[in-house]
């Protein structure tokens, strides 16, 4: 259902962003998998708020407790818990916000669906969500320790990095704060959402990943084709709109002669415009995708907008929000991909005699 | 697992393209349903080969068969078997591809993942399996009778289609080989395929569908929000390279104060860069999202490849192949969004007391 | 959903006992596994009508067709479709069981659950269904090769075959039309279905299976039992009532000082009162459990029962009817098992890094 | 997986008796119920360790806390994390049992299965667990408001509660230590409990679970049938080694025109030998069901078992266990029961037009 990702590694969340706590459950993790709970926390230091004055100024530690599945450091074969708590909750006052549907949120829909809403800081739609997926994220990475996987900012508004990703050196992307690894395009990235931000609005932009290592045969026929399932893992993020995997979109422009990718005699490709899987399946080459994020909601601006009775209101947005959601989200694109990846990785090991 | 698609109304299939038969069974269509099958035939008729110069020349006639779950012309509530019989299959000479990997086919990767593979005609790799999504898509289609869905084509190669859907009259969307609804942009993709296929050459394309009238409420928080699923299910289909719902890629260059669709008093939007969709849940306005086609892999030239041996080999590409994908891809496309929408709108009679 | 059994190795069905077809599709099985089809079809024949004189006198051939996934007598790895042409279906007069419920039979909680049902020959109620069920247990037995599943017949009515599995010889199961090893025990069963068929009546009885060579490791904690997903599959089963293993309900009155498997020093247990599994986990042991049937419900009398108006009406059971349903059903315990088997091998091959 | 039970109303659930905390996470369960938490926390007290003389004598408060999901007391659709705080673990020595199989519990088949385990306290395999299937069972009875669901201890040892379900006072279950609604046989269960615990020895036991109020419809043909997934529910709890319904074994016995529930013209039956379930779905009679329990394990004696080498070891069993598991597993097993059919009801609102 819902709340659940994955088939054999599966993640399973709760939580709102003003409740006690966020937390999920991680079942089908293999035992003897020894946890480096460090390298998990780092994950969730990198998509934690407060880190840059380009990101929202809420301070969260966002501090994981796993409470069962692990035991002397290795994963036990059993259902792993985990929680974070909510530490930074203010008690504020969300009066103007409870009978209030803010545009481009989830307020309206929920509330029409389910007949209610909790409404403190965007409750269950709330992308603070996002922290159980970079803690089962860090978990699938560390499943999968042979496979790199980078993502990066690749671009913000109008701004793009042209280069291709075989000219980046992802060893730079966590140098900046907006996460782009070219230091020149991060500059203009990076003053371009200050602009943005003076302005009290917010701006896209979109996030590129790059996945080496993959062994030839993740990934399966028809409805569970690897970059199928990448797909809907992306498009669950808050705010994404699009994705699109090796060529893409361009690819719809050129002809077969040439976008087919010519084997070498080893297998590997000339080309990648496949992006690294062939009928649903990796064939070993590099995987890239790109993910489409639009620009933040939430507007510290005077705006209208309609309340729960359909009588127009005027909202002034305060507060700390991300003028440009995509530099936190580069590791929860990561995370996300790590999940896909172990999922089809352990399915892998039941696909043949 | 990989050959299901959906949680309520589920369609699992089977079938290789030369293979005795394709089918399927639809899992959890409600009991009590009236069943045109008439329409479903139309559905099938309008995927199928051979129905125009500008696609392949092989003649199927992909007739449905009804083996179960439907008694005096209604759904019963039991799951409903059904059947298509292969009967072009060619018992033509496979050697030259039975040991070659054809580029940017499955062949590669289905071969080392499985160790084997039926060669003939692409096997389960085949588009053929989409037909079975038809007969599924179609019954979906009758199931939400008050909802409508329309895709059609709006690019081959670089010639777009710029005008937005509201401007389109989908009931000329049939009306033409290449499936676009205004009738000058479709000569000239017409004329463009043609140009392509007498280089022996393919190109790609991208589609469009229109949902309308969706119930307010249909989709769910986290990983099961409606564009998330339609993603999935579009990036299913063979040759799909990209989705993007709403302003898509557009969005990412966008302000918040462009981009948010301000209400009316009555809940609708002024404008609609949502896509229909907010917080993974539809808000009643319009759904429309754009799937990106790679030109199809198989050429009518000669090429060069390698052999399961890792030598290099030959190629002449023969026999009836589609010159581009997107004409016949148009029903597919419909048949997707009418299953997962379906799937869906089952789900939401379960979500309030 | 309904239709289905298993996670990883997965059998989905269709089927009425009077349409064309039934069927089914396996999702799962592994690559590369040389089928032997004359195996399966002698499973088939071990469940067919018409056998012997103690059970029913229909006639069907029960021929299973298979339509994809296996490729040169192996199977691909892909969807392995099948179906079972529906070939003795009388046209025959069923106004007289149209608007009737008949008493112990699915007539009444379908149609009230589902507005309408098939209702000649008990539609999907039918226990013909299970010849779907012994197509996928009979490919999982030959992908469990090292396991031997013995079913026999342990009781009918209140002749109860006493001796413990360890004395009996299985090769004499099929060498009687009851399906009980003990010939004299079986003799008295054979009897006695004999006499209550001249009586218009039925009978019900046990089947005990028993299950040996199975690695330990199989089998998940909590709701994943091993032993609990054998219960759900055999509960599955028409007209079964209940389902113990191991030292099952006698066992309720044993003390823990008699009931505890003690230890050998190679993992092997003295006694086996867990009936080779601990804590949901197969331990190598054998494993056997027992499944209870009522007796049949049609009866060749005059009975009253009620129509759909709930008028009081006389109905006559006539035609081919089990006096017994034991005899067979012990195939289909064994199919059952072999999948739930198949699926838990499969599923233990991902629990460890 | 393992950990989850559930389609549409799904409890998924982790924790090991020693860890910091066992909890789950309910998905699926519908917007708006108001939930009284008393309620819930007084079945949790049904449970806990420490009630009387005849069960364990540890004490744990075994406190809920809800985490997310409920808002001003309703729940909002979303999903509802919980845990319960493991507040007694004591810190003691598990050097004895570190190494060593303990005859009949899981630390043999967790052991060769994961290749480690959490030894202490019986990690997860402890009945611990089972507090998080009462507190998502207690909200299922909330949901299930009108259906009244009633186990009771039927048997201890060779003691049995023979009167018929339908002579008994379930409002006297709660009055008396073992939960036997019978105050003479009660008071006979609990003077037996008593030798026995004084031997340092267990027994087993049947608890009966009646349901009433289920409205005609619930359960689904095939592989959900609704006694089948009530058996694979209680087959979950520990120790249970056998699950019948309505008849049950003694149905085996019978012939078809003594079992045969005959219809009086509203549609219930004279007699109710189907237990309520007809073809796997409710008739609206009353679902009754009795489920088989080995004794405890863990004796307060010294014995012989096995360590990880082979070697044989002595162990003195000592601490607080239960000398009958039956009387704390009452609740238990009416939780589990109002986790099924939470789901079945949700199920059966898609299902028909």
């Amino acid at each position: 259902m819902s709340n659940s990702i994955g088939s054999l590694f599966k993640l399973t969340t709760f939580g709102e962003s003003h409740g006690l706590a966020i937390g999920g459950i991680i079942d089908g993790c293999p035992a003897g998998l020894k946890l480096d709970v460090d390298a998990i926390q780092l994950e969730l230091d990198r998509r934690k708020p407060g880190q840059s004055k380009i990101v929202t100024q809420r301070k969260e530690p966002d501090q994981v407790e796993f409470l069962s599945g692990i035991f002397e450091g290795r994963t036990t074969g059993t259902s792993i818990g985990f929680q974070i708590k909510n530490t930074n909750q203010k008690s504020k006052d969300y009066s103007d916000i409870k009978e209030t549907f803010r545009p481009s949120h989830a307020d309206y829909t929920y509330t029409k669906k389910f007949g209610l809403r909790d409404y403190r800081g965007g409750g269950r739609s709330s992308a603070r969500e996002t922290a159980n997926w970079i803690v089962a994220g860090a978990i699938a990475k560390q499943l999968l320790k042979n496979i790199s996987i980078n993502a990066y900012t690749s671009s913000v508004g109008n701004i793009y990095l042209e280069k291709p990703y075989q000219e980046l050196d992802f060893s730079k992307t966590e140098l900046n704060m907006v996460r782009c690894p070219d230091t020149d395009m991060a500059d203009k990235m990076i003053k371009h959402i200050e602009k943005i931000k003076k302005q009290g609005d917010t701006i896209g932009g979109t996030i590129t990943c790059v996945i080496k290592n993959v062994p030839v045969g993740l990934g399966e026929p028809i409805f569970d084709k690897l970059h199928a399932r990448l797909g809907q893992a992306m498009l669950s993020l808050n705010a994404v709109k699009g994705f699109e995997y090796g060529s893409g979109f361009c690819g719809t422009e050129m002809k077969g002669s040439e976008h087919n990718d010519i084997f070498n005699t080893d297998g590997t490709t000339k080309t990648n415009l496949s992006g690294g899987i062939q009928g649903g399946i990796s064939n070993g080459m590099d995987i890239y995708f790109r993910v489409a994020f639009k620009p933040v909601a939430t507007l510290l601006q005077k705006y209208e907008t309609i309340d729960s009775t359909g009588k127009t209101v005027k909202l002034q947005g305060k507060g700390r929000h991300d003028p440009c959601v995509v530099p936190r989200a580069v590791p929860i694109i990561e995370a996300l991909a790590a999940m896909v990846l172990a999922d089809f990785y352990l399915l892998d090991k039941t696909r043949r005699l």
